[in-house]
């Protein structure tokens, strides 16, 4: 390899792709009619039966609890092992507990392939059956693969499509950028969002579609149909629904940056790996490692038998929430420019101690036992508005590691005369998130399936 | 608080900023003549006499290697402490090995305040003795504080214009990003890096001067002049040598930001933490902690007595490099914009795995025992060409925590045809460097110091 001197424009490729998203966004069939979109989907889902039965832990094949803290490994030593984890934190009501979380070291790749059809970028989606999804089969991104599923640890077949993404020619990549999930269930989890252009030599296989961004956006206004991965994937596409030029904001972009800052400063936590057996206030049995209180979510054990995946047949633990939960964005224009109401949240397993989630994010019965005015912020607001919300959508969380894990995203616009609690919440412009997005660890997982969802509107 | 709809550009301040630095840069003296500062260096020195002797480890106040794993840590839990780590690392030569490492969870402030005086920017500078240095005084930021420092730990007097830096004004912060510390030595480290514009009413106490970018950057090419603190700062300003257009360059920043996410995905890094009494192949006398071979560093203990600190004496572990280091950056000129070349380091302490580094950081004596070819790459080429570098000085590593630890910082400018030995290389455009540094985690210390020396030439 030799350095070569040719240059290129430093946001080479930028506007031609945000002009041609624009378009793809507007367009309602593509390669695919509507009509024929809907036949695709009932298509694949009759022809991805899963069977998932919850076991107890004994009958899980290749995981077990390990000897020395009862922490839940598979093994092979990979996939991902359910650690117990003793935090304290100043952020929210409780400043010290103990939980399971799962630990999942390796950076997965969650690709989308972007291919041109007649000028108009068409994305590459997979019907893909989760045993976690409460409906089966729903839309993931091309890829969507652990570095155990790729280099291929459980002796499964190759994963279509990896090498686009693996070796991703120059000038051929329109996001690449490590981003994390969720905080309160994973440990330093981070997963690699990729979009990339192809050409048209890559056809779409079998469970495999080429949909407009028009597509997409109005499949994501359906409850449960496109899977937390693509929608992560999705908020690192640059908005299509802006130009270049940064434009005006509520708060310049050092100052956004440095109150991101400021509360990765301020806040102090600490997450400490203890064995899963010394998780106090957590009670192992038979088929579930839950709380005494009932309260959060349970691990849990599935044996799971589809005809359809890399392994025919396979079992492992997942994590299962207890009670449905909120996700809101209050959204408001101000001189023209959309603006997003964040909140720094510091939750237990994120790598940079702070990120930013959305307006409101919690699951209402875990308050229930708290003193009055424990409740988060906005969530009232929210819950008032909630009849005249631009989206409420019922969405899944990633179901390879979650089962029945469900949130309302909710979009709500508000004028200006909502007050900011604490210096905890910032109005950010879109143009300023779209920026955020572009680095790692800005914006938190419930945060980035909401702009996706602000885009379809 | 109420959100207020006063909208101000995204990028408010940094074109103004930049102009004025380039006046700044340009300026020989300021409020201070070149005469006065140098007069001011040696009076500070004089001022500011500081006796650091080696002590045993029983003669520490507030200092015990702990019963369990024998960490070495303050009795009131803060500052810092040393313990052992356990590294697997498929970066570099040796694949395993175990090591003493400082741990400092805490976010200090590296702040430099900035004033104009008719309309030039002024950098206000501490002239700051700290117990590692070679030479007592060394030029530091404004605030070089922990968290335990200002938190007031250790019942010392209040941090001098701290408050500037806390409670920073809207539209006055020009820089304030987190950014890590040496990842060879310190876990998971990281500080606040700020630059700050103040008003008039602020006045350079004893032991503080107001000096232009001009003054700075000259003694910054003086030996152990400019401490680790000021030149990460420093790096953090705007570079006042480039317009805000982002322009061409070898690389689209897409592709830049895309090759960083690889190397982080690439790269397995396990750094575990076990007790310092359980490190292989190091051992523990009275007065040391260190390697069997004598390579790498020693930890040990100084006993430290000056009139000018905020507490008057104490004593404290640091860490004793054994060994020289080299950070050489390579620079080249394409299509008129200067290119650096980065090597994307896996180093034990990082965060985020990778951080980008300089052509070749190394201390050599630590390859003797190594077989011939395992020498960094680049580092002979870097050698024969230091008679013709454009910047080669010796400078300190930071002296609060490190025992005389200095470094040969050198520029070494080349054509185009030094070839890339692998994938961990890429010239980087200055402007995207630049950019890089407005977000944390993407150039490390030893980077930091090399971009700020490149900003002098």
């Amino acid at each position: 390899m030799t350095a070569t001197s040719v240059l290129v424009p430093s946001s080479a490729g930028h506007a031609r792709t945000r002009a041609r998203l624009a378009v793809s966004a507007a367009a309602g069939g593509g390669v695919l009619s509507e009509a024929q979109l809907a036949a695709w989907l009932r298509d694949r889902r009759a022809a991805q039966p899963q069977r998932v039965e919850r076991v107890p832990f004994a009958a899980l094949r290749g995981w077990d609890f390990d000897a020395a803290g009862g922490d839940l490994r598979h093994s092979s030593g990979r996939f991902f092992s359910v650690h117990g984890l003793r935090v304290r934190s100043d952020f929210g009501p409780v400043a010290a507990w103990d939980q399971p979380i799962i630990r999942q070291p390796e950076v997965g790749i969650l690709g989308i392939a972007l291919r041109y059809f007649d000028g108009v970028p068409h994305l590459l989606m997979q019907a893909k059956a989760e045993p976690g999804n409460i409906n089966g089969v729903q839309l993931s991104p091309t890829v969507q693969a652990t570095k155990s599923n790729y280099t291929r640890v459980h002796g499964g077949s190759a994963v279509p499509y990896l090498e686009h993404f693996r070796r991703a020619a120059p000038g051929s990549v329109v996001a690449d950028v490590l981003q994390s999930e969720q905080g309160s269930w994973f440990l330093h989890k981070r997963n690699r969002n990729m979009i990339v252009e192809v050409g048209p030599e890559v056809v779409a296989e079998e469970d495999f579609a080429w949909l407009t961004l028009g597509q997409v956006n109005a499949l994501l206004r359906q409850d449960d149909m496109i899977n937390m991965d693509a929608r992560t994937v999705l908020s690192c596409l640059p908005d299509w629904r802006q130009g270049e030029a940064a434009g005006d904001a509520l708060h310049s972009d050092a100052d956004i940056r440095s109150w991101i800052t400021d509360r990765r400063a301020v806040h102090e936590v600490s997450a400490e790996p203890i064995g899963l057996a010394r998780t106090e206030g957590w009670h192992r049995d038979e088929k579930a490692v839950a709380r005494e209180d009932g309260r959060h979510f349970s691990v849990v054990a599935v044996d799971v038998s589809s005809g359809r995946r890399e392994v025919p047949a396979w079992s492992q633990p997942l994590i299962e929430p207890h009670g449905t939960g909120i996700a809101a964005l209050f959204v408001r224009w101000a001189g023209g420019v959309p603006h997003v109401l964040l909140r720094a949240r510091a939750e237990a397993g994120f790598l940079t101690t702070v990120e930013l989630g959305p307006t409101v994010q919690c699951v209402p019965e875990n308050y229930a036992h708290l003193p009055a005015g424990s409740l988060p912020p906005y969530l009232s607001e929210a819950l008032e508005r909630r009849a005249k919300a631009r989206y409420d959508v019922l969405l899944s969380e990633e179901g390879g590691r979650f089962l029945h894990a469900r949130s309302h995203y909710m979009i709500i616009e508000v004028e200006d005369e909502v007050p900011l609690v604490s210096d905890e919440f910032r109005w950010v412009s879109t143009p300023q998130v779209d920026e955020l997005l572009r680095y790692s660890h800005h914006l938190n997982v419930q945060a980035r399936t909401l702009i996706t969802a602000l885009r379809t509107l």
